[in-house]
């Protein structure tokens, strides 16, 4: 592997060390020791994103539509070397982040053909009448600003996609503002590897050191603090309803209130009308079981919960759902607390009176 | 006059009184006596809205496009009617409340024009990719859809452009959304008016009752029952910072938190670089005096606070704002709550050690 970890902290352009450090989990391979945030490191990364903000949002489009593809290809050039610790990490098969690669360079090239476009700006011009009675209008003109530094935290369940660079830092980093990532600490292999494509960026293209910063986890008081700094105006969040809804209060409860982007988990559920269960209720059991099991059923769209009328048909629904489930291979959990999750939630579904179990899987460590 | 004051609340086109009753203070002519808002009657009021959600959210553009031009006609109708009470309860003058007559009515009509324009549904269609690699891209649609009722607080200082039929009203009755206004008690006459004129559109294009309620207040406990009510969607506010900041919370602790869309007063602080204090310190020091004292100094945009440099060009500025400050007539203030407030703040000032008192106006009543 050509690329070696930094195992520190990415502040504005230089790699930061710390006297406190946790180790990462991977599904397999090497644990690797990286450092504990801290309130200090937030509040410089904070702060240089403050400054780089001055001269970053008055960059023209063009440079920053060229800041993104640079930044794509820095990440594509990555290879197989980010493919191989994602994969260590969150236990997701190779196909699959290869894919998620691919995404998370196109949704970077796509903000940069969105910056070409321009008319995200959503630019107004309406003219002085000074005519007009009873009062004269004054020229009036609109059009979208960056609003400063982002806190963007990253996703368990996309390494890539929605997370160090991922959709958040990408929207962001077009408007025009800077970024501070919170890694999260299920990926701090890959979110080191990413971040230094992102640093090579920041270097390729002359842009401030301080456009984007990334800070460890380990302790969970570093998201506080970043969604708490004054100097923060809006947050990028992808994850629990509970640890949204967390940090969506504390942006709420600030002296200055800031937006909270929140991309959530839900239960997903499914109504089954009557007339598609006696028509192809078999098809949905399947494709039901399927989607409940993709990605070992870490997706945000997991179909949790599926409603459907007594009788012949739901019987052939439920039936069919339980051979195509009986039949799915074992799949990692992206982390060890997940699978911890996992099981709790097993045994109590067992112990609840009136629900009748259908089907079980046993789990082995991360593997369920 | 031959308008009547209904004397009532509108509930989904029913008038409605109560045991308990408040007096209007109008600046001039005489009292009313108005019912005070109830829990129970906001529970109706936004139940009503929810039903009527159901059909309004479905009328086309055109129907509603009609709905806002014939409020637009009623509101006219109402002609001097509206501006006598308008002109007792809040003591603003009528020129002022014809023109702001006809913003309302502006207003109306220009929603009128952005629902037949229909760009604000932000139409997208992106057509199905099913030989894209590594994944089929399905059909995708998205546009603006109506979210539910919502909840408009009427403002002091804007008895009609933003009070009963002002920009929230209008703008939530064009995207389909019913409305429940919680009239404000410092204009409950004026807000008695205007709902019946709204009530009238609503017999004249058949529109379901309950796309329209008006609870009068009396009790503080009226709008934070509106704000908290699980069916209503998101808030309208215009007024003072910490009504608003006390609003917001309430919207963003909800279970399901909703947008608070607020316009809120500032002390609206002014920089007078070097070169243009000396260039024309004195016309801005006039300019100054007269948006400080335009609508009794009541307006969200009023200059509180000037900053210039010390030295010959800002006594000039300072002089020149004086003497336009000592020939202002007195003005009416809207309440007599801001009226007490604006003395207690002159006493809080000039017990306030490094502020020198350069003029200070007497205040009578509510007037200063």
């Amino acid at each position: 592997m050509k690329y070696q970890l930094k195992l520190k902290h990415l502040i504005a352009g230089n790699w930061v060390g710390g006297s406190e450090s946790f180790k990462s989990s991977p599904s397999s391979g090497s644990s690797h020791s990286f450092p504990v945030g801290t309130n200090e490191l937030v509040d410089q990364a904070v702060k240089d994103a403050e400054k780089a903000f001055i001269t970053y949002s008055q960059t023209s489009r063009q440079d920053r539509a060229n800041f993104l593809r640079v930044i794509a290809e820095e990440i594509d050039a990555l290879g197989d070397a980010i493919t191989a610790i994602a994969g260590e990490e969150t236990g997701l098969p190779s196909a699959r982040l290869e894919g998620e690669r691919g995404r998370t360079c196109g949704q970077l090239r796509m903000f940069s053909d969105v910056l070409e476009k321009g008319d995200y700006l959503d630019c107004r011009h309406d003219v002085a009448l000074p005519e007009r009675t009873p009062l004269p209008r004054p020229e009036l003109r609109l059009m979208q600003l960056p609003v400063g530094p982002i806190a963007v935290f990253g996703a368990s369940n996309f390494p890539l996609a929605f997370s160090t660079a991922g959709g958040d830092t990408a929207s962001a980093l077009a408007a025009g503002c800077p970024v501070v990532v919170k890694a999260h600490q299920a990926h701090p292999g890959t979110s080191d590897l990413v971040a230094q494509a992102i640093e090579s960026a920041i270097h390729r293209t002359g842009m401030p050191g301080g456009v984007f910063s990334m800070v460890h986890g380990g302790s969970r008081l570093v998201g506080e603090a970043l969604v708490k700094h004054p100097l923060i105006s809006a947050v990028g969040f992808t994850g629990s309803l509970a640890g949204g809804r967390a940090l969506f209060d504390l942006c709420a409860q600030r002296p200055i209130p800031i937006p909270f982007f929140g991309e959530l988990g839900s239960v997903n559920p499914m109504f089954i009308l009557p007339g598609a269960a006696a028509e192809r209720g078999e098809e949905i059991g399947r494709g039901w079981a399927a989607s409940l099991t993709m990605g070992a059923g870490q997706f945000c769209t997991n179909p949790g919960i599926i409603v459907v009328i007594e009788g012949e048909s739901a019987d052939k629904l439920v039936d069919a759902a339980k051979v195509a489930l009986a039949g799915a291979a074992p799949q990692t959990m992206l982390t060890d607390g997940i699978a911890v999750a996992y099981k709790e939630g097993q045994k109590r579904v067992s112990h609840t009176s009136g629900v009748r179990s259908i089907l079980t899987s046993k789990c082995d460590g991360r593997q369920a």
